[in-house]
């Protein structure tokens, strides 16, 4: 898999347990990463057995530090660092890995937003192109091994917390087609279409024509092929391109799961598409990981899994993709918690396959990809990310359902 | 009624048909007026019959200027000096007021919003008290006269667009409280509680205990009766207070129709305020009028019928009042057209109780609030203007309900 390895070139950390005893230079750094997370349930453990004392009740897991260069690399950038030296295996976290990073969340709680100006850079034409690849081209074998039958990588819809993922998945798009008020014969754009499932789905039980973009060459091919063996080759045209490409009208125009991907300084781009294709009585859906506050993507997941994204809050959202276009907001519903539900079928589907990924790419990515899971569930779970889903309309048109379905 | 003399004190139009012909610079006047709305489709006719021709269309109404005054005050500030003219009986609306107006916002359509800097003015204690004294003082009697039964002056809810009034204000009040999942025995603020309806609704149905506050005197003192008469003074406080006073904790807090007579300067200290009260489990909605984009009131709106009022976009609500304190966006859902349904049902039984209103007050009080009703309704048709119900939870609470309700 070249992609794997021009995504992890050169190993920072080592997996190597330091052979000498701890100094006090490193019991200090331990202190001092203790104190950040006071509150945090969590033992902490130098390579040599020396444990940070702490206050914080019953520890729900243990992480141990297993050399110095782990140890300093956390003191100096947490953020990037926790999980380089995880997915190099320099520091082990004994216990259910969520369950810890969640005490880590709320123990960071209200921690001060760094500056994000350097989260502005556009994402142009190649740069969107290179970042989906570096994620969504991992191949889709990879994919097929831990995601639905629908190869749906976005939040689910639970209608009950204890349903089954793939039950989950397919009650989001219906879902989705119902916030849309889809009629027979109406036109689609789904912007950002992963696997195609949805807009199979739109076709299949709602009736419409739809044209779909992604730029990543191998889910499109994946979706060509479904569309073929399903018979909905001509009313679903998957197209290899980037969305600021879109031509034609559309009564309805989909994103699930892009505008992440979009970056900031792109987001009029997107609303000047949204605008020129939309009809006059046309409505619209964005469902998105957000924030509540301005603040950028934790850096080792932009560095390692997610190059180029930004979550955004929902006033960036209206006010760069909506307000200059005069889209009026319809309806705004917070799933964050079914990503929680979503992430952690997913982990249990991932740890199952676990050995058939670790075949396809190594073990290293096999702890990053657990790392990111888990950090992501964790960020659902304690709210410092949040799943919306917006649906619009134009500001002018009446055309929207009297009452929303649910 | 003092209140009354002291919102119009002197007309500065006159309802005098002029004596004269219509001279080459009444009939420019008249052109220039008729160009800014080029297609609504209206005759617009001289107080000699002089007519301005129009291709709009057959036309739903007929719009005649009395006198030069008239047709100079429009032309020198429409946004004001058509209400002040109408209100004054110096020019007059044939036809169905709403869908006359509708035309001219249709035909206004995307206007450069004016500046808006003047609207920043902070309401201040006595400032509030006085804006809210000039239009919710105006006497039980008079709001008696056309209002439901259970007084809500606020946008209702309608499960079906034929629902009688009473049924959807009821909806409404149902609606907040399923959103706001209100369990017995929790404590629920409210800001701005009218005549007590909703605060005495949650008590009696969903078992909760309740502190609302406004600052109008003779609301309270309506709302204090029926708290008495039905029973439930016990668990209903009606406090004549402004929202910036506020004690104590609260499970929800809720705000229906406050938002907008709150100012812009003033949403940090109502974030406070919400901030300071709230459990770490609880949640609260505010039911607003707002924008899709930023732009002012209408300003004889606010020189006649709400002083210091301000409808905000989500953004500005967002940034201000929750982004501050990390309370998180859990559902939004525009209602406009609920709130012209609602306003149909208002003018209809204002009109049927006009000779009684006019008995009150006098002829341009009944014009005046005619015109803001037809207006309101206009503006809430042509998407001019929305109302948000916003529900918002503490960020790090996952207390809020798993699905949504309806």
């Amino acid at each position: 898999m070249p992609l794997h390895l021009h995504a992890f070139p050169v190993p920072t950390f080592s997996s190597q347990t330091a052979p000498l005893a701890s100094t006090p230079l490193d019991r200090w750094a331990l202190a001092r990463i203790r104190s950040t997370v006071a509150s945090a349930r969590l033992r902490f453990l130098l390579w040599d057995g020396f444990e940070s004392p702490s206050e914080a009740g019953t520890p729900v897991g243990t992480i141990v530090f297993k050399n110095r260069r782990a140890l300093m690399g956390w003191v100096w950038d947490p953020d990037l660092n926790l999980g380089e030296a995880y997915m190099f295996g320099a520091v082990e976290f004994r216990g259910d890995l969520t369950a810890m990073l969640v005490e880590i969340y709320r123990a960071l709680g209200r921690a001060t937003p760094r500056s994000w100006w350097l989260w502005q850079r556009s994402n142009d034409v190649d740069a969107a192109r290179e970042n989906v690849h570096r994620h969504y081209d991992l191949g889709n074998d990879f994919y097929r091994l831990w995601l639905d039958r629908e190869m749906a990588y976005t939040c689910a819809y639970f209608p009950a917390p204890g349903c089954a993922l793939e039950d989950a998945q397919i009650a989001k798009m219906d879902r989705v087609c119902r916030k849309l008020a889809l009629t027979p014969g109406e036109r689609v754009v789904e912007a950002g279409c992963g696997w195609g499932s949805l807009a199979l789905f739109m076709a299949r039980h709602y009736g419409v024509t739809v044209r779909a973009v992604n730029v990543s060459h191998e889910q499109i091919a994946y979706a060509r092929e479904r569309a073929n063996v399903e018979g909905l080759a001509d009313r679903v045209e998957f197209v290899e391109d980037d969305y600021r490409n879109l031509q034609g009208r559309c009564d309805a125009f989909v994103s699930v799961g892009m505008l992440e991907h979009v970056g900031l300084a792109d987001y009029s781009t997107l609303g000047a598409v949204i605008d020129r294709s939309l009809t006059a009585s046309g409505r619209g859906l964005l469902h998105f990981i957000g924030r509540n506050r301005p603040s950028p993507l934790n850096p080792w997941i932009r560095r390692r899994i997610f190059p180029g994204a930004h979550p955004p809050t929902l006033p960036e959202v209206f006010e760069h993709v909506l307000e200059p276009w005069d889209l009026s907001v319809v309806d705004v519903e917070n799933l964050r918690l079914h990503y929680a539900a979503t992430l952690e079928h997913w982990q249990q589907r991932f740890d199952a396959a676990a050995g058939d990924v670790e075949t396809m790419f190594d073990e290293t990515f096999v702890r990053a990809w657990r790392l990111y899971l888990a950090g992501s569930e964790a960020a659902f779970i304690t709210g410092s990310m949040q799943l919306f889903q917006v649906v619009f309309a134009r500001g002018s048109s009446n055309a929207m359902p009297w009452t929303r379905s649910g």
